[in-house]
């Protein structure tokens, strides 16, 4: 999307430019400023960016199509910290992905498969060290928040980790044709990529049939449309008014794509 | 407000102290951390502070006035990312606003034009400059970010701007007689000026008549009154409850100062 | 909690690691940007981070063992500008409270005072410093940040402070068998300190008895249980369900522990 991906290869023990936190904790609650308190003592003066706290509760799947296309817009180096975790205290691995330019640590749930699925080359190493003091609800602050900042830092202990061939769950790369994040406007993202839509295509949802449009500014006012996102993915939205309300639609429902 | 605002001019091309987001763009949404990547890469080292990003949607004339009062916050130098914008897509100028000692970057919809039109001195250019790749929804991150990062670090190329002869949408300096701004905890705060507003006066709103009070705890629980808030403005309030809740009151609801 | 508390006590006169706000002033709103714009000014460098703007509003009970929970997280040397402020423009004093090897700024009301009584070594000042310009409605910005910036940057005044022989409102060490905070899952946070209960103690809330689970992945789905939650504290929730929700409980609803 942004012109300054430079899609070059980084080392995992290279200093990183931000971290991107990218959650289900809620941006107001209690939980995110524990996390930032570890980032901001292991590795000082990284910046670190509030992506989302708000993804889709106890569901990795549609998290994991709006990581992938959301990551585009953020420049090579930066380590994400994606954290939904509904097996907190279970047995899923914790993980580390280098995906092209970018890194990403959270557990081994499905959330960084997409991101997997789709990148030119890919590594992974499964977590294998342990906080001194590990509580049995909170592993983004106790263990995959340390491990973001030594990256973060480029001080990674080599033994933290071992190498895996891949990830335990996996989504795959394909296009997920359904909604997958309702924005406050009320606008609704799909997993679909727009690049693999012609733009005569209708998107059928909730029972309509939507067109086209390029921009806002072009569709009368209260009319549904759908158009590329600044994300690159169909978007279904109405000027001036929310579609997802007026629409009944929900993260999770399915869209179609007639051509 | 503040004792530290010196009044000095600055020049658009000195490093800034800060950058200042003041957008619809939702603090929860996922598009915050995007603008804030572009500025992170362009003006590393700058503080960027989230004044608002709950700005009343598609209605630039209350938030206009509301960032006319709030600036008055914010140290000489600081640059404002000021952006709500539905007109975006469509035909409606970018630009660029010196208004006394601060630097304002958004649409020329009128949002800037109150803080304009109240400044000693004024200039004003139209942003000529388009990005490599902008996407037809997204120009807070595309087009405003760049710009406003290299105000803030000061390399703004000169053949990027043009100027003009003021803005183009304009709502004057004048109070506006309504309300602007509802907070979370039900405060009303409207675009009068309590320096204009004599302590006597009634203020009326919802049909009732509200008397002043210099500090929530000089008045009695439970009833409505009127004091200056922390901005200069007059404000509807209660002590200890929702006085928006209790009265009914939205923004763009006309208020009325009774000398 | 963690492991990087050292206890180390520190002199008021030292330079801080950073800022944590513990605010009721609400995360989307108007007022901390102008409250960071001061801490920005006065402590640049200093790392900023949002602990909560959502403490309940208008009771500094509940927010009060919140925060003495919650202060666990953070590095010795951080600074907490803590202000839950029903009174202000009232009589009551505003204090500075060094508890340990951590440093508090805020009212005297109550906020900090659980905080204190837990603390091994305590000390407290009034400050006596006024700001040229305070408006009667927003200290946060006006008389609490400066404060708590100088102390940050390690230039506060001497004759700002005056100190005392303890903080005036005191609500003691004792844990509160209250609901104090709801966070967004719909967990409920109570302010019973977990290492006082035995993990054979059922709690009792909303007229239900809820066992033990040692992490959500144990216990059924849709079934309530309490558990330590990651701050040490007795946490009522249900696994992938708001527990809040489902069984009607608010901030400060009573709970019991039947040992």
């Amino acid at each position: 999307m942004l012109a300054y991906n430079t899609g070059r290869r980084l080392d995992l023990f290279e200093i990183r430019i931000m971290i991107v936190l990218f959650t289900d904790f809620g941006a107001d609650d209690i939980y995110v400023a524990q996390i930032k308190a570890v980032l901001l003592q292991q590795a000082p003066g990284t910046p670190i960016l509030d992506l989302l706290h708000g993804a889709p509760n106890f569901d990795p799947r549609p998290a994991a199509h709006l990581l992938a296309a959301l990551q585009a817009s953020f420049p090579t180096g930066s380590v994400f910290l994606a954290v939904i975790d509904p097996g907190v205290g279970s047995a899923r691995d914790a993980v580390v992905l280098e995906a092209d330019d970018k890194t990403y640590v959270g557990p081994d749930n499905g959330l960084l498969s997409v991101v997997a699925a789709r990148a030119g080359q890919v590594r992974t190493w499964r977590i294998v060290w342990r906080p001194p003091m590990q509580s049995a609800s909170f592993h983004g602050r106790d263990l995959f928040a340390p491990i973001a900042a030594s990256i973060a830092a480029g001080n990674l202990g080599k033994d933290k980790l071992e190498e895996t061939f891949g990830l335990s769950v996996r989504f795959g790369a394909d296009d997920l044709a359904e909604v997958i994040y309702i924005d406050h406007y009320g606008n609704v993202l799909t997993g679909v990529r727009a690049g693999n839509v012609s733009r005569g295509a209708k998107i059928e949802a909730a029972g309509r049939l939507l067109g086209y449009a390029r921009a806002f500014s072009e569709a009368p006012a209260g009319s549904a449309f759908w158009y590329e996102n600044s994300a690159g993915l169909v978007e279904i939205a109405m000027n001036r008014a929310s579609a997802a309300e007026l629409m009944g639609l929900r993260v999770g429902d399915s869209v179609r794509v007639i051509s």
